[in-house]
């Protein structure tokens, strides 16, 4: 195992400039790890937004295929990291070894992904308008537009995904495919992690001759706001709580020049289980939905945490079913000591509430969290009772039970943006409920039928994302190749000597890419 | 002509609950013209924006084709107003006949590109990944992604194009292209021309059956803060200046629910004059470059405002001959006597300060611009003096002359984002000033060369857009087929049955769109 030296990543190069040290620990005792590091002082911060700056003119204009390589090469490193990594990230997370391998599969399979899409090129977004010399009453000029990078990135990893969302997770390969070299903040809950994901990358970058501040990493409490509101910062990526990604994108919409900020913050992702499934498979669906609730302790950012059906008795049974199955989920480890106490005050809220009943569950207390049921009155919902529509990170979730069909569609109406709806329905729950399907596209980012939100597929096609406060802009995604699109701008040329195009603009199309041409999709050269 | 009656358009019918009334005013005279308008109550700003949400539903769910219908009746009805439409709007902005005429060609035009765009359907986005039940170590589930309209739209004009910036413009197109309402505040320069352009569009409307409410229009001072805070309005197309955008910016983003607006602001879109093409065609770049900025008064985004030559006799030369050419320019009428009064301020400003000094024009005064011509000290771009940054609305333009290439290259890195930077250079100029253009790509949103920058072509290629200040979002273009992205979002469907999938996106390809079908872009029926 390499050695954890606790230095700042600055261009290249390790600093430890401060005099500030934290430590990592252990999550299951909650003893410090043996790793000091130094959290960067305001200087740091600064050098390490300038060298991702002074990085960005050559990297952005590598070629795709340059880019592409880095990306492998990171995920060849990943791979190749030995059983003593795993056991390290288990040791700071309390999260299985499994999971952590299944995790870092995940991972490199992501950044192969990004790699994938450099070598395809639909991400230039190339089209070409080719001039009209003759046109009347005006000819009209030629016209290439690409996209390229934004500019450095800065981005904020969450604690539940210790690989997968964090220091080389999909926020830092999305931007690294655009073009952006990264500044990223090392998550306090797993930082020997970190600084053993941020040596691969390094050594990716070195392998793959990249310039130095690709990649640069800094530590530390509150060392967050200056990266923001560093000049040379254009954008931001973050996984995590409602509060902390709202300030974030407070501070950097009062920046001198305002950047975008892409934040995947709360959601309670509802699943609404229809009378016809319930009755065909009710109880397959108790034990599934109780397995999704407590499955890595309830700490994924989809994790079910609203159970909405219409009021029958099998739903009643159904309910029972579910109480009956959660009483029966053993406590487990949480990420941290912050996010137990987190999940307490959440639990405690939920049992403090007038119009909430508690079903199923032990008594939270101990130094692991306890699975709970809990049943909301429907008023709650319509009302825009807040502890309904803020997620309680782990592994608990709260049923509501609508009157009729009317009252579902009101129910989902009153919901706030989310992540992930699910339908758990039979044929015939869907065509009588019709009418939920729009109403569920309008409030989410992923729909799903007869699944479980948990479990979020690398994909072209995947969204993860979803309107306020699931994330702060709709348009973007986290996971999944279409994450690159938040990082890249348009840029037009205007009668430009085709020597002097970038490739993907030049008329003999050197690198075979797509290319909306005269209004036309085509491969060909021009 | 049809009777210009002054109430607010909300949802099919007028209103007009207020008792404030407003005038328009001749632009010429500076007399109020014989029209009333009565200011939207907050009641009606809140009801315009309800009627636009209520819209959404269904608008959102018509097919691309009806949408496109849509927009074509739009088209079809701005054609076909008559000679008094043409004479009410150049009375109200003071724009010569020939301009208004060509202008609203541009503004059907870009509403037809539109209507191209919809039924192409690339802008659906389209992406399917089919499952794989066979894969290890999990299978894979279905994944379908399409993008659909964020919701109700608030539009915010421009006063210098009172058709193609304005109430049928472009941000209005791409919003209606995209699914969203739109509740768009006529702008104060023009409020008569604003009334004829909603009737033409609520006739169309009618005449393609949209539901009620899919354009709303208001009028008054103050509105707009109203209508941005509104908890339906879901994005927020402007262009204007870089005060009222930014506040705009301001107040969306302290909202319960922040939203992204798109501002065009605020561009002086540098001119570089090259050595080898001063020798080869100085005077006419001179006296093309003087055409270009005096160009309908000025009073474009595009104007260009900054003219950077390298220190020689010959540019010397070239500014004589540019001075004796702004001198010999005529004044004319502005868009409104505020815009007069903020130029003249601008002008004073620029002839206040102690490092630049004043080539050609005469004295400022009376109802009328009169076109000057500055020369500042290179070192108050070097500096960012915020004088040489910030755009004088109208027929001004300052010189800069640096001393060598590198002094180029760093008056360049000096620049703000801009929605433009041109280049005015033979083929060796090209050669030796290499480096510029990947540093002008980093500033700008479009690059010409040997043109200028008025004269936006609406086309799929082009990007009016660029880094703050220029817009508030680099990621947007305003003209163009890609304005319609600012307004989707992507919804990503898990396990559908291909029966409840959007056509986009079922296995038949209903609307044979091409779809990234499993990595492949393809327009197969699966």
């Amino acid at each position: 195992m390499s050695e954890i030296i606790g230095h700042n990543y600055i261009g290249g190069a390790r600093s430890a400039a401060g005099t500030i040290t934290l430590h990592s620990h252990d999550a299951g005792s909650g003893e410090p790890l043996p790793f000091v590091f130094t959290q960067a002082t305001p200087e740091e911060v600064g050098a390490a937004a300038q060298a991702a700056a002074a990085a960005y003119p050559l990297f952005r204009t590598l070629s795709a295929s340059r880019r592409a390589e880095f990306l492998e090469a990171i995920a060849a490193q990943l791979d190749a990291l030995g059983d003593d990594f795993v056991t390290l990230v288990t040791r700071e997370t309390a999260l299985p070894s499994a999971r952590i391998q299944g995790e870092r599969a995940r991972t490199s399979g992501q950044l192969r992904l990004f790699a994938q899409v450099l070598r395809r090129g639909d991400f230039y977004g190339a089209r070409i308008d080719r001039a009209l010399p003759e046109r009347q009453p005006l000819p009209r000029v030629d016209l290439r537009q690409y996209r390229i990078g934004v500019g450095p990135v800065a981005v904020f990893g969450a604690s539940n995904f210790p690989l997968a969302f964090s220091t080389a997770g999909g926020d830092t390969a999305a931007a690294l495919a655009a073009g952006c070299p990264v500044v990223f903040k090392a998550h306090s809950g797993h930082m020997a992690t970190a600084e053993r994901v941020a040596d691969a990358i390094i050594r990716a970058a070195e392998q793959t001759d990249m310039p130095k501040g690709v990649f640069n990493m800094i530590y530390g409490a509150g060392v967050g706001e200056a990266l923001v509101k560093h000049p040379a910062i254009q954008a931001v990526g973050f996984t995590g709580s409602l509060a902390g990604g709202r300030a974030l994108c407070d501070m950097a919409a009062a920046r001198p020049q305002p950047i975008p900020v892409f934040a995947e913050m709360s959601s309670i992702n509802p699943v609404l289980v229809l009378p016809e499934a319930l009755q065909v498979r009710g109880e397959n669906i108790a034990s599934e939905l109780a397995a999704s609730v407590v499955q890595g302790c309830g700490q994924f950012c989809t994790n079910p945490g609203l159970v909405i059906g219409i009021r029958s008795p099998r739903f009643c049974a159904f309910t029972a079913l579910l109480s009956t199955l959660i009483n029966e989920q053993p406590a487990q480890t949480m990420l941290n000591a912050g996010t137990l106490r987190s999940y307490r005050n959440g639990v405690q809220a939920l049992l403090d509430h007038p119009g909430i009943s508690h079903l199923a569950g032990k008594v939270q207390q101990g130094n692991q969290a306890q699975p709970q049921l809990f049943k909301a009155e429907v008023r709650l919902l319509l009302n825009g009772d807040p502890l309904l529509q803020e997620e309680v990170f782990g592994p608990t979730t709260v049923i509501v039970e609508v009157a009729d069909p009317a009252e579902l569609q009101q129910a989902v109406q009153a919901l706030q943006g989310q992540l992930s709806a699910t339908l758990i329905a039979e044929a015939g729950d869907l065509q009588s409920h019709a009418a939920l399907l729009p109403l569920l596209e309008q409030k989410v980012g992923r729909v799903l039928f007869n699944g479980y939100p948990t479990g979020v597929e690398v994909a072209d096609a995947m969204v993860h994302g979803g309107p306020y406060p699931a994330t702060s802009d709709a348009r973007g995604t986290s996971v999944g190749s279409l994450a690159i699109e938040r990082f890249l701008r348009p840029v037009c040329y205007q009668n430009c000597p085709d020597a002097l195009l970038p490739e993907a603009l030049q008329n003999a199309n050197p690198l075979a890419i797509n290319r909306l041409v005269d209004g036309t999709s085509q491969r060909a050269a021009l």
